[in-house]
């Protein structure tokens, strides 16, 4: 999951007490209404989730001491197996792993026989890491006082994504060890390829045993720490689609220039594979970088007016200053207003350089003509645009201008994914957040990615989301953590995450 | 010294025994012309050469021993003492440090009351190495067996630059140490920063006491193991100029996007510094990469008829099916002919992306917008052309394209340099190839670059070239060697490469 990228105002939440109160008013409401539930001891499982603190904690050091990182080709049939256990311990009563042309999936069911089915996404790989950069040993998942935070956990995964997952698992545990009913039935899919762009996930959530189980779901959510350090929390309705890949020129597919790196003074005599790759470059956007020139490339769909509103009232608790600092963006493009460089950011596609290597690229330089030069792209995708299309559409544009010989190597995707916001998994996310104080934000679709597009496109459609209280920091960089206990009462600790998790079945089951 | 891009065919030079008598013929011709040079008993002087070979060896492994390294900032001091010594026991009386705003040259004068001085231009400093990447220790110049080439020294500097100037300062050994007369007077100009592009070679050159005792002499030589495996030699009539840049887009300078580097989703409300940079440089060249737009840039001057008669002799004994082989390349520039391939590398000025580097550079892909990118450029000069106007061309066009923002950062460079076929440091090599019964070619200029400008510009004027026979390979490169012990009676062993300057000297005086 890519991090986000929303900066959130200040509100004052209620207290743990007040929403206990809410919550339980809620469901009492419910039970008497004649739904399926019974009355949940909701104290009874706080009084739990306390109890096993220790317990969950420690499951989650452990997870973090075995790290499943597809990329390495490392601990990935282990790890599947490590969370396949997690998951029967935690009450799924059918666990399976699944095979895939890559890595494992795991596919799990807690029927708990309730009328409503939940499905939940996990990863079970995490981003490589290197030591030397850690302040702290990333396998160790220490607790470390943090200034101003609280007692994090420091370690690769522990917000990305192990931390809320395994948060999620400890209100299954403490909702039974309450003895307490279960509120809904649970289909589990945890893949383990995310950080390498889920690339066989479409083969596992497809396996008919998996989407026949999903298919009754009222849709599917992430495990995801979502307060900021102030509290807030922003719902998206669903992200961007993207398309990473490398537009490579080289002498060797095009027949001219070198085939390895020659001496520059050649130049005079010899064709270029790095001028090429500028040229093709040019003819993908206009001259100030941000209105794509792709022949034939789709159009964005204007904003719907429910979304611009979205977009209009997030802007207007958000500070422009704040995150022009943040970035170091002295104007957004076109020099825009804030909330119309919000909507730009909603709506429409992009073709980024994420990264130019070719020839010599240490210090200083070197005289060379290079035989090899790549640009590192990615395409964000606004939804009615694929992957697929994208990438047909790039390459045929390249062949018409010429440019034929210039690879397409396409290392990973997603399609666009949106949910509706009247979706039960949405509007019990804003309940619960409203119960403990918050006063959520709807987002149209985040600018970021991430692969729910399996579940929101058909077969599933389903709606799909991330959900959870709690609070980490440094997806895919050094010193990555997970919030444990907060010095910030509006901030959910440990304890409080789990209870979100607690809070938002028994409100899905409403 | 750039590395040479020629390719020699064969010839069947004379043998020794043959060369040594005609040298001895044309000196006694001199002598009874009442030529200022007593008649030197060559084969004395070849009897010391080879009676002190261990000795001239032992001095390169010494010398190969103590790197001096400007960009590492390393024994450049110490370097320019060594060179110092060396050059006082070599015979030259008058030996300073002379300083510079950078490292330390080496100036000397060796008297020998002759009417004829000669200068010649020395580098003490070597190119940055790393051992790991060696097959042999870098600084330990062990002496190893290459099969069909001989034995040869390998070590970072053997042949770039240490080895030929070790072997011109064992030529002055043997003269004297013969009782032999000193032919020419000589002044030696030791630069420590030529693998940094030469940046205070002027204020060396031009120091009054230096330039005073250069403008005295016919010319300014580096000693240079010019034979290729098959022992043929092309004698090069100077260089075109080079400019080593920089082009850096940064959102700092612009004054829009990022000011470092940021998540890739924010692309679609932040402007791009990496596609400025695209941008840009498809303004300074047609979209084949080969012909320069920079508005105002010079023009070439037309080849000479003499230039082109010197490139079709060469081109004709030049394999075109070998030269495409090696460098990898189908097809030159615009499908063109051999000949005229040629005619273009040695006419035309370039402007080549050495390199690309900007924002991820790594293996796959990584979601970020780059704040910055930068493209190595390297500009070659030809004459007409100064690097100073060449800057100045490339910023003024910038400015007016709207990509003034786009830093220049020059970080070498050199002008080009031209001397004349009839000049007598020309022909007094070919004489000595031809005596050495190789059929030297002639080549208008390279396409490389080396700072004889500082010779051949006013105020000096100066002839300037490269000569000395012997062979080595890898300059700048891992495994670079010097040979030794010839396997090829074509090629020259070290005792071959100081008679070839012993000859030289002779030649010079004439």
């Amino acid at each position: 999951m890519e991090a986000s990228c929303a900066v959130h105002g200040n509100v004052s939440p209620r207290s743990r007490r007040t929403r206990l109160r809410v919550l339980a008013a809620a469901i009492l409401a419910l039970a008497s209404a004649g739904s399926w539930a019974a009355t949940p001891d909701i104290e009874a499982i706080q009084a739990k989730v306390a109890e096993q603190h220790e317990t969950s904690v420690k499951r989650l050091q452990d997870w973090i001491a075995l790290p499943s990182i597809a990329a390495e080709d490392l601990n990935s049939r282990v790890g599947a197996q490590y969370m396949a256990d997690m998951a029967r311990e935690a009450g799924f009563g059918q666990v399976e792993i699944i095979e895939t042309d890559g890595k494992p999936g795991v596919f799990a069911v807690l029927d708990a026989g309730a009328p409503t089915t939940v499905g939940v996404y996990f990863m079970y790989d995490v981003k490589q890491f290197d030591p030397a950069e850690w302040s702290s040993p990333p396998l160790e998942a220490k607790l470390i006082e943090r200034p101003g935070v609280g007692t994090v956990m420091m370690g690769r995964g522990a917000v990305n994504q192990k931390g809320p997952q395994s948060a999620m698992l400890a209100a299954l545990h403490a909702i039974r060890d309450a003895g307490q009913p279960m509120p809904v039935n649970l289909v589990l899919v945890a893949e383990g390829e995310e950080e390498i762009g889920s690339p066989h996930i479409g083969q596992f959530v497809h396996h008919p045993k998996v989407r026949a189980a999903l298919a009754d779901s009222i849709g599917v959510f992430m495990p995801m720490a979502l307060q900021g350090l102030d509290g807030e929390v922003t719902v998206s309705l669903g992200a961007k689609g993207v398309v990473e890949l490398e537009l490579v020129a080289s002498g060797e597919k095009w027949g001219r220039g070198p085939a390895k790196d020659i001496h520059s003074s050649l130049k005079a005599m010899v064709d270029s594979p790095a001028w090429r790759l500028v040229k093709a470059l040019d003819t993908l956007v206009s001259d100030d970088g941000n209105t794509i020139t792709i022949d034939g490339y789709p159009t964005a769909p204007p904003l719907s007016e429910a979304h611009r509103r979205m977009i209009a009232a997030a802007t207007s608790r958000r500070d422009e200053a704040d995150m022009k600092k943040l970035f170091g963006v002295p104007h957004w493009i076109d020099d825009l207003p804030w909330q119309q460089a919000n909507e730009r950011l909603v709506s429409q596609p992009t073709v980024n350089i994420q990264g130019l290597v070719g020839g010599y690229t240490g210090p200083g330089g070197k005289t060379v003509l290079p035989h090899r030069a790549a640009a590192k792209i990615d395409l964000r995708l606004v939804p009615g645009m694929t992957r697929d299309a994208a990438v047909a559409a790039l390459k045929s544009h390249l062949a018409a201008r010429g440019y034929g010989d210039i690879e397409v190597n396409v290392t990973g995707g997603y399609d666009p994914t949106s949910t509706d916001a009247d979706a039960r998994l949405i509007q019990a996310q804003l309940s619960v957040l409203r119960d403990n104080g918050l006063d959520p934000l709807l987002w149209p679709r985040g600018a970021g990615s991430y692969p729910g597009f399996v579940f929101t496109d058909p077969p599933l459609s389903l709606p799909a989301g991330h959900f959870g209280l709690g609070h980490g920091s440094g997806a895919h960089a050094p010193d990555e953590y997970f919030l444990i206990e907060s010095a910030n009462p509006r901030v959910a600790g440990y304890d409080g995450a789990v209870m979100s998790y607690v809070e938002y079945l028994y409100e899905l089951a409403r």
